[in-house]
């Protein structure tokens, strides 16, 4: 038996985004230990023998610290062998799945990497918003909302100056302090889009321009995960423009 | 027989980066319209009775126009069913998609979008390096070398002077002037690499500062398709002090 960790990203929810590298990840997995973001459906490929253990966290639910996440993986791994990390979208991006796979290797743990569908591109995607478009977006800029301190990401300030396309992640909680800084630069028209459960059935979603979006993700009821994306590749959406004309009656 | 039009992405290159919903996709398709980076062997999964037909453009090969992979699109949806455009990484990204999606539907072409794993975030991952990592990055900003009119994309001069992971992609043809913009701001000292057919087994790569990429590239005969990488977050690649150490020696 070899100690393994197994990084995979499941992909933005929609149960058939997962890579044939990723499902084949799974049936070879001796333990599994999921996110809250994954696709739940996706177990069902990891045999019967495989423990599989919920160890995300919801907004504000801290049951597992990364610590404890990072003890687990070494010991699973060395007592049962290959452990599937299975996060949602890419592990690589805002997964921390390079800590985890630091502190593996640390541990003489054999590590590998299965890049996913990341919900960045994929939710617009799947909405049909193109996160680039020749002649209108030379660039998609993808943040976090907040850094490790729990403070507005000192990027956005810098982003809602570019002309990037921004996508921001985990960011619901700063929609307000968000739009106040586009405003700021004078960019409160731009049109923004706001994605909860993105690719999955329960997806819903809420367009318009930035100054008012604080009011219409309230009146929509948009809550986590979602997924921002400000620019003017948003203004494509075929629904835009009417949601648009229904929501300046405000 | 319904005329239709399915984007797929295909993943950075490994063939098993695609996903389930897109092996599905060339499963059911007619005719198969596949790219330069797409992977070759995926066009095994399509039908035999399905026409596969190459209309990438390889750098400076331009035996396709745009119009005329839009005319093809449609013209073949029409005449055989459900076309499959497989597309390198995912169909979004710099992949002019959304501009057949709309030309297809603007002629009453049923469209289907299958998003795919991003070359511009699984190809630093497959090398190890995390577009993001806590602490260090907090976000990461993917950007064309070049816009419409041959001409540096302007966002990279923004860019250059933030605290976002650049991915640069399709820039081999501006390295030199990329790495000057960098020196310019006083960032010549960032870390960098530039990966050649990333995820596939004759990746290639370098990794160094930025002022002495140039150099380096040449000196390893880097070709394209390449994806550029700058930010602190590849000095976290286990061989990068070892590859610059080496370096200094120019």
């Amino acid at each position: 038996m070899e100690a393994k960790l197994t990084l995979v990203g499941a992909g933005p929810g929609d149960g058939e985004l997962i890579t044939l590298k990723g499902v084949k990840a799974l049936k070879n997995a001796d333990v599994v230990l999921y996110d809250e973001l994954a696709n739940a459906d996706l177990l069902s490929y990891a045999p019967e023998h495989a423990l599989k253990m919920y160890v995300g966290k919801k907004a504000g639910d801290a049951s597992f610290t990364q610590d404890e996440i990072n003890g687990l993986i070494v010991r699973l791994a060395r007592k049962r062998g290959n452990v599937v990390r299975l996060k949602g979208g890419d592990a690589f991006v805002f997964g921390r799945g390079h800590e985890e796979m630091e502190y593996a290797r640390a541990h003489n743990i054999q590590v590998e990497v299965v890049p996913g569908v990341s919900s960045c591109i994929a939710v617009p995607e799947a909405m049909e918003i193109p996160v680039t478009r020749r002649g209108i977006s030379e660039s998609f800029w993808v943040i976090t909302a907040t850094n490790r301190h729990g403070a507005l990401s000192d990027d956005i300030r810098l982003a809602a100056q570019s002309k990037a396309t921004v996508v921001i992640l985990m960011g619901l909680s700063k929609l307000s302090e968000i739009c106040e800084l586009y405003k700021h630069f004078g960019r409160g028209y731009l049109p923004m889009a706001i994605i909860q459960n993105g690719t999955r059935s329960d997806e819903k979603s809420v367009m318009g321009q930035v100054w008012e979006m604080p009011y219409m993700a309230a009146e929509k009821k948009i809550g986590s995960p979602a997924i921002m994306v400000v620019g003017e590749v948003v203004a494509l959406h075929p629904a835009y423009t009417m949601e648009y004309l229904k929501s300046i009656h405000y």
